[in-house]
């Protein structure tokens, strides 16, 4: 190249070179390094090169760019226009042409690499950096005197056109290759995944195939097996579905069900038929919801706790129900998504996050993954809620993790009204400071129960229980209106004023709703509902706090609440309970899924699998089980807040009643009444 | 290393070096790069590094070794002799430490590289350098403070105690090892399979394990399934069975296979399940024949031609039906023998060998390997008669290769009293030039049929037909006493001077036994017979004419006649037929099973491997179908033999009578008869 050859500035790369004139706009960013997107591999089909050149003086760059910079449109793009449509000062990449010094902006959608945009703001972008990618290739016909497979001679285009080497392919995509060859007149599109050891042929079409092909970002939960179907070129969520998992009646929560592996023979292989099943059954919703062939789901990921791991494995978990609770294995695991039975593209790729440690598995990866703790400079607690929760904390410098077993009640089960989360469940509640009144939402209804034309709203699901985050609120609610004291204790009718307190057995209960007259439930909030909220929030603060202890620090300066039950909760609510430490209220986010972004990640960027690999093994472990100060951070936080004192940001915001219905347990709580803010 | 520290010399490899005093044998032979085996790394409990260290003046050596070079007896040393016996002489070099200048022998069951010794002088020896090794290792226990997967601790172990780098797994092997980690108190055997791009883990035992394991050899042919059950230690067969191939209901021949797939929607699918079942089939007659466990069979070796190759591994054939041949894949495969449906150890790997051409496959392949045209100073040709015969012609220079479609009467089929070589087939023919009388043995028996006891010893089997080796005698020998004449035309009773000869129609035939009289066959040879026969030969000779005027030769001076008919043939009457070109009789040899042997090379030597797959790349292929000098050779082949001239290696053994019964088509050769050498 020399100093009289055109000079090309691409942006917003800013890169720059000289290049000989003549030169294709797609050849020049190859050969620049410039991320110019194509399938067709510069044959004018696919359109995925195209680019804006600039016109007019940049003095930026010291350039001016005339109208002639590029070669005319020729035959090949006119076409294009014509049969498909360019939009206004859009060229093809591959049949431009370079002719004088050029400043060339290659759009986001012609960037490989370019950035999904997360709903969430302080959420990172996901960055496109797929394992599977699309490529055109002409084929070397067969000749008989010097005979080679199809499949070598596949290999060898690919290698020539697009610089893959080593390329294999197992049998199922062999037998397809053939017939793809021929039909396609020696011309075919390969899906080829490099993510493992060597570049593997995934799947071939005759001729050009524009896709869309799609991958499988699979959570698979100990209650819920969620899964996104997303396209691979744009990372878009094409589809999301979820299925309750079929476990549930080898028990529900995962000791039970290591349990049921270790006391039935063939347990194991029973509950890895059953979630098998499941995850094929999903795979099918999820493709008939898109309206899609599987075969096209190209590739999948999945994340997991360890128990759920290990059955979908294949795996015994009895080594996962006792100390010192050793994973047969930890790291990433890369499969072929046949292998355990996904209906998906036969030579489909499956990645199997890495899991943390025994009671931390790859689901918490996938939310380290995708919260980033170790990309944060405040120190971060993430908890991610679930029959488990998983508790992240760390900044920058150092992340530690651990898992506390808090039981299902923050699901709504071993609650009296309790419910999953589902039309007509209670999701949201306020009780009255002053009346003791409660007005409350359910699932399906956007109207306040006090609101007009609410039990219309309500008359086809009916108000059937309560759900996770409406117990949370609920008792929290109760404990700011002085039906509750610290100690988690109903008062009576006559303590706290109120003829919604009934007593019950040597207890009382506080009656939410009454719907007997028409044939519904009476929903109270019991006693026994009080204390399993007390056991399960103490859990989980007693695992945050003894990281905190670990990290040597007393605060955090931000909570975030992943999981589709963090994603409904009220953070003023669950700080009213002590779930969570004290953090300003307006520094408690939710992540919403955050474990099922954490797979997308990991499905539409190769380099974040490494990512996460790397983070995993730097994660600091803390076995909560077997740690003394869990207990005792355990039993000091059983009290509704356990301690005034640790929760200075609440205290800003609520004040609490009296701390106790019996006055000889008083502590120096205030007693004036808050007003709802 | 000092001059001061002890030399030790090991033999029969002369690596030679200074150790400081006090090294184990077996770790001076591992640094200084001797072949020393050991299974349990070291603990004193395999005996496989068992060593013979030598005594007094070594003047070729410069060095005297005294009785105490090596340090005394200890312990566990003196507890393996006396629980499992020492050879005199012999020590353990794990536990034996040099003390002095001393020389060891390894002897050859001490060696992992040793040889196995083949039965046949002229083939080489197969070098051990097995894929999978047996390695005891101690895996550190769980740390729940330092959470890993058990299996990245027995990874982490065998990288620290065997060299073993990047160990990987997949779930089947997975599910097994936390069951053995714990059974074995942290220590177990681990099947390590080192031949694919990373090593791997295919079995694991509690404690240690001293095998045998076992691997299996599969010649995978159109008639009949043949498999080797190795000793993958020893490198011994340790059984060997057959079956027939289940897609003959599909067609006898390959092409009658490729039509039926071509012509039935779903046949391809059919002829994979079928054969693969057999394969299942046959894996477990093998190991009942053995009385293994078939989970002890760690891997597979499969050879077979391109059409078995492709239904084998589920791709449809029908481009193998029609020019160009073009094969899906021609190179080798390594996989799951899951992936087939092999029935072995659950992560055993398979290795399929490739394929040199369209018409030409793995098993030619496997010949290659084990004949090694490719290693020989003289110029030899090597062919493997089956359904289709592949030829080989080649010497350290240069090798080529082709297939000629012999059909089925090489291997009794199509043949008027033709069977398959089983006990009761005539097998080896005689005639009388004189009497024209016959005498014949037939498979089972050690007797001629004109000795006494013949009778009494074939009651059981009777006599029922004749096999493939037993009709190129018959045909051979009827030509070599005037029965026949050179243009294949049986001769009347007048003609030939016997009452044998019977009319059949416009033709005759010969009565080579009539067994109606006690309910048998009467087995003639007829002149439909003989035309299919002079087919077959015609084919084959045309193949090997083929490549000698591709090679730009007229004579070989070695031919190799390969699998099981192969190994029957008798060289004299091949040559009479004219079915190979003239060669010393002394250097036409059998090979025996040359594809079945070349698939256990390839068990044995991973390096054989690699050796394999560069010599089919070098392979000249030589399409026989379309070229038009292989019709020519093949309609000039017709005669028996087509021309005296062509084989004076023949003429100065046998003479033959008159060429014709015609006598205005007799030619220049001569009339006398010619008496048994």
């Amino acid at each position: 190249m020399s100093e009289t050859d055109p000079l090309v500035i691409f942006t917003p790369s800013g890169k720059r070179g000289r290049v000989p004139a003549g030169t294709p706009v797609l050849a020049a960013a190859r050969s620049l390094g410039v991320d110019l997107d194509s399938v067709c591999g510069g044959r004018g089909i696919c359109s995925r090169c195209q680019v804006s050149p600039g016109t007019g003086a940049f003095p930026r760059h010291g350039i001016t760019v005339t109208q002639d910079a590029l070669s005319p449109w020729n035959a090949v793009e006119e076409r294009y226009r014509e049969k498909r449509g360019l939009a206004a000062g859009r060229r093809l990449g591959c049949q431009a042409r370079i002719e004088a010094d050029v400043v060339i902006d290659v759009p986001p959608e012609s960037q490989v690499h370019r950035q999904v945009v997360r709903k969430r703001a302080e959420a990172r972008a996901i960055t496109l950096d797929p394992a599977t990618r699309l490529q055109l290739v002409e084929v070397a016909e067969p000749d008989m005197h010097e005979p080679s497979g199809d499949f070598e001679r596949l290999a060898a285009a690919l290698a020539a056109q697009w610089g893959v080497e080593g390329l294999v392919a197992g049998p199922a995509v062999l037998a397809a290759l053939q017939g793809a060859l021929r039909k396609g007149g020696w011309s075919v599109t390969c899906a080829v995944h490099s993510a493992g050891a060597a570049p593997e042929l995934t799947a071939v079409w005759p001729g050009y195939f524009a896709g869309p092909v799609y991958g499988l970002a699979i959570d698979l939960g100990s209650t819920t097996i969620a899964a996104h179907l997303c396209d691979l070129h744009s990372g878009e969520v094409r589809a999301s579905a979820g299925l309750m998992n079929p476990q549930i009646r080898f028990g529900e929560d995962l000791m039970s069900r290591v349990s049921y592996a270790m006391m039935n023979a063939g347990g194991a292989a029973e509950m890895t038929r059953a979630v098998r099943t499941a995850l094929g059954t999903l795979t099918a919703e999820i493709a008939a919801e898109a309206e899609i062939d599987p075969a096209l789901i190209l590739e999948a990921v999945l994340v997991c706790n360890p128990v759920m791991h290990h059955l979908a494995l294949g795996i015994d978990p009895a080594e996962l129900g006792q100390a010192p609770f050793a994973l047969a294995v930890s790291g990433a695991l890369n499969l072929a998504a046949s292998e355990i039975g996904l209906p998906l593209a036969p030579a489909a790729p499956l990645y199997v996050l890495p899991c943390i440690a025994g009671h931390v598995g790859a689901d918490a990866a996938a939310v380290a993954l995708s919260e980033a703790p170790d990309r944060s400079d405040e120190l971060m607690l993430v908890v991610d809620v679930g029959t488990n929760a998983e508790i992240l904390l760390g900044n920058r410098s150092r992340v530690l993790a651990c898992s506390s077993p808090t039981g299902p009640a923050f699901e709504g089960a071993q609650i009296s009204s309790g419910q999953r989360a589902a039309p007509g469940a209670i999701e949201r509640v306020e009780i009255d400071p002053a009346t003791k009144e409660p007005r409350f939402r359910v699932i399906g209804c956007d109207l306040w129960s006090d609101e007009p034309g609410f039990a219309e709203a309500t008359a086809g699901t009916g108000i059937t229980g309560i759900c996770g985050s409406g117990i949370i609120e609920a008792i929290a609610e109760m404990r700011m209106a002085g039906l509750v004291d610290a100690g988690g204790l109903i008062g009576s009718a006559e303590q706290a004023g109120t003829a919604r307190l009934l007593p019950e057995g040597r207890t009382h209960a506080y009656l939410l709703h009454d719907g007997s007259a028409s044939g519904g439930p009476r929903i109270t909030v019991t006693q026994s509902d009080v204390r399993a909220i007390q056991l399960a929030k103490s859990a989980l603060y007693a695992g945050a706090r003894l990281l905190m202890d670990q990290m040597g620090v007393e605060r955090v300066e931000r909570v975030v609440l992943a999981g589709a039950f963090g994603a409904h909760i009220s953070p003023r609510h669950a700080m009213v309970l002590g779930m969570i430490p004290d953090c300003p209220l307006d520094k408690v986010t939710s992540a919403g899924n955050a474990a099922g972004t954490g797979a997308r990640i990991a499905l539409h960027n190769v380099a974040a699998r490494r990512e996460v690999e790397a983070l995993v093994r730097r994660i600091v472990k803390v076995e909560t089980a077997v740690e003394p100060r869990f207990q005792e951070h355990f039993v000091a936080a059983n009290a509704i807040p356990h301690a005034t004192d640790a929760f200075p940001s609440l205290a800003a915001a609520v004040t609490l009643p009296a701390p106790s219905f019996n006055a000889a347990r008083g502590g120096a709580e205030g007693g004036r009444r808050r007003r709802r803010g």
